[in-house]
């Protein structure tokens, strides 16, 4: 009974700890709202990595002094600075005041209104153009220094064929999955300036800091560099790279592992275990591998069937590559050609070179978190 | 000027907070030791899920009540527990003094150390018999209440085929990746009563808690029991299974998953493009993709290559399935048969059922750890 109630009083201690934490987290809220505002007023970008990373260093050698594990000090921060961007993201420094006023093409749409969104908190005009305004297009555009078009792909072109024509010094800008295709129609719709981005994330993300947007060149390079600096004041990771190579590499990472995740989605649907089966046996990186396949399957079955076909002639080829690549692995399998086997997994190896040391680190940190956050029957 | 200085006096802010988090964290770590010892003594479970869940809604709760996000102080609380999880690792209540001594046959490997340690710090008599000690082994087994074997899955039945004589009432467990095989082995070899175990994690775990250990019946189940109630106070999820449903779920889970992500890896090989350029124009999920299928070609290709021939004749027809999925999709695409891509898509998702939405929600809050953790070049 003595224990019991000892128990009982150091489970007080932590809940007291812990009553400690959320108002350290208030107070430190209240501060970083402040500093949000400040670099607002001075223009400064919301990332500060030598900060972030200074900061870091001095609070994991005080938890190595206090005995404390290091990564735990880390985690938190991490998680601590995440909130810290989240909140900053209110009010936001303006960059490039000359690309105002800002219309937003497909304005209404989930990525459109992501845009729409940080431009406002930045201090730009912005105007929506979307079906319903179809009819006021060239008063909405009149005067519009950048143009951003956020439609889906399939419907660019005849988008950009069908805008008014844009003043000479205006920005024209799409944020599509794949870049010369559509950097082409742009070019040929508008004379003036134009850049093709393609941020590499979704609508729902809680942040822009750290997020990487891909930059192709287009046209007058150097208006484009207004936007480019006003992504850096959001904290994004902007990589310039050409069209062409951006759209193979897309073709490899995107296409590829999607169609595949398709197949091997409807191969688990055809087989005889149910899901709760297959899960209530994975180990953490198995239920991870079932969550990345699951996912795929939350869309529309018409929408993605119509991106598949989208591109399908791009990545033919690649789809039949890896066709015989899987071929060619059965017939060692089956032969039990162990020195081919070896060949195989010495040529991927020697690819992904020095990563893979780094991925299963890193892997085992989300697995951990994976851990932390199973709900138990 | 003047603002520059009110941005350090408020940096100056954070970092007293951060250093508040340290200290608040060690003081934490000292109150969970003292849990731990009290659990030990009293023979409670490491994992007290209501404990858990009451101390993260009432903390949830202050957070909503201090204006501060409750999925940050849930995230950092998660955080805190795992570390409190593996500092109480240290000293362990004993469950099943009866089933002591125990002796791990493998030993030095991997898992046998991770088991012989877990043992240990219960309190339990551990011998260690691995290849050197084979001399001595019948010394070493005498006595023996609970045998653990953990060697490899080739090396199994003859390791277990060559054990000395085991006391009638000795608990015989084997703890490899597939369970019929094992189990009929280890009751051909021993008399008494027998258990298999498949632990669904590897030996880099941080600790025990939420781990799912699968367990497949063998003889005298009762005698087992005293092991599960170990395991659970060690924390573990404990899931009973035949060991033929077991073995096909592994099947579907370890070993196609495997060979398709063993595929995949070839197929980047023999591409274009490096890693580092996929890289720099990836999402943070397909980051991860390639995470996943990078950390598979950290192990050793002579050691992946037996563990993928000694499971093919169990996955043969799966892998023929896999394959005509594959086909039959690019033949859907060839002739743009948008109505047959719906239909395996609408299977996939209704095999994936209520699940995709949970699937999305957990990956987005990895995928915002993922990115938290980028160290922007």
């Amino acid at each position: 009974m003595a224990t019991v109630n000892e128990l009982a009083d150091l489970r007080a201690g932590i809940d007291e700890c812990d009553a400690q934490l959320v108002a350290l987290l208030a107070k430190r809220n209240s501060i970083t709202e402040k500093i949000g505002a400040i670099k607002q007023q001075i223009g400064a970008p919301l990332h500060a990595p030598d900060r972030e990373a200074d900061l870091l260093a001095a609070r994991r050698q005080e938890a190595v002094n206090q005995g404390v594990n290091p990564e735990l000090v880390e985690d938190i921060l991490r998680r601590m600075m995440r909130e810290a961007y989240q909140n900053q993201q209110g009010n936001l420094a303006c960059s490039a005041p000359q690309l105002s006023p800002i219309v937003i093409v497909g304005g209404k749409g989930a990525m459109g209104q992501l845009f729409a969104q940080q431009f406002i908190r930045s201090g730009y005009e912005v105007r929506i153009l979307d079906k319903e305004q179809q009819a006021e297009s060239e008063a909405i555009l009149a005067g519009a220094k950048l143009v951003l078009v956020s439609v889906p792909i399939n419907a660019l072109e005849q988008v950009v064929a069908a805008l008014p024509k844009l003043d000479e010094d205006c920005l024209l800008v799409d944020i599509t999955s794949v870049k010369q295709k559509p950097l082409n129609a742009l070019m040929a719709a508008h004379n003036g300036p134009v850049v093709g981005l393609h941020p590499m994330f979704g609508p729902d993300i809680s942040h822009w800091v750290k997020q990487t947007v891909v930059v192709c060149e287009g046209r007058n390079h150097e208006v484009a560099q207004g936007l480019l600096a006003q992504l850096q004041v959001w904290g994004c990771q902007v990589v310039e790279m050409e069209a062409k190579k951006h759209d193979e590499a897309m073709q490899i990472i995107q296409v590829m592992r999607h169609l595949t995740t398709f197949v091997y989605g409807q191969f688990l649907a055809k087989q005889s275990h149910t899901l709760a089966e297959l899960r209530s046996c994975s180990s953490p990186i198995y239920q991870l591998e079932l969550m990345m396949v699951g996912r795929l399957f939350a869309q529309s079955p018409e929408l993605y069937s119509d991106i598949m076909l989208a591109q399908f002639d791009d990545v033919e080829n690649l789809l039949a590559n890896y066709q015989a690549t899987f071929a060619d692995t059965l017939e060692k399998l089956k032969t039990g050609n162990k020195a081919a086997l070896i060949e195989g997994f010495a040529d991927a190896k020697e690819y992904f070179s020095d990563a893979t040391a780094h991925f299963l680190t890193q892997s085992r940190s989300l697995l951990n978190k994976a851990n932390d956050a199973k709900v138990l029957d």
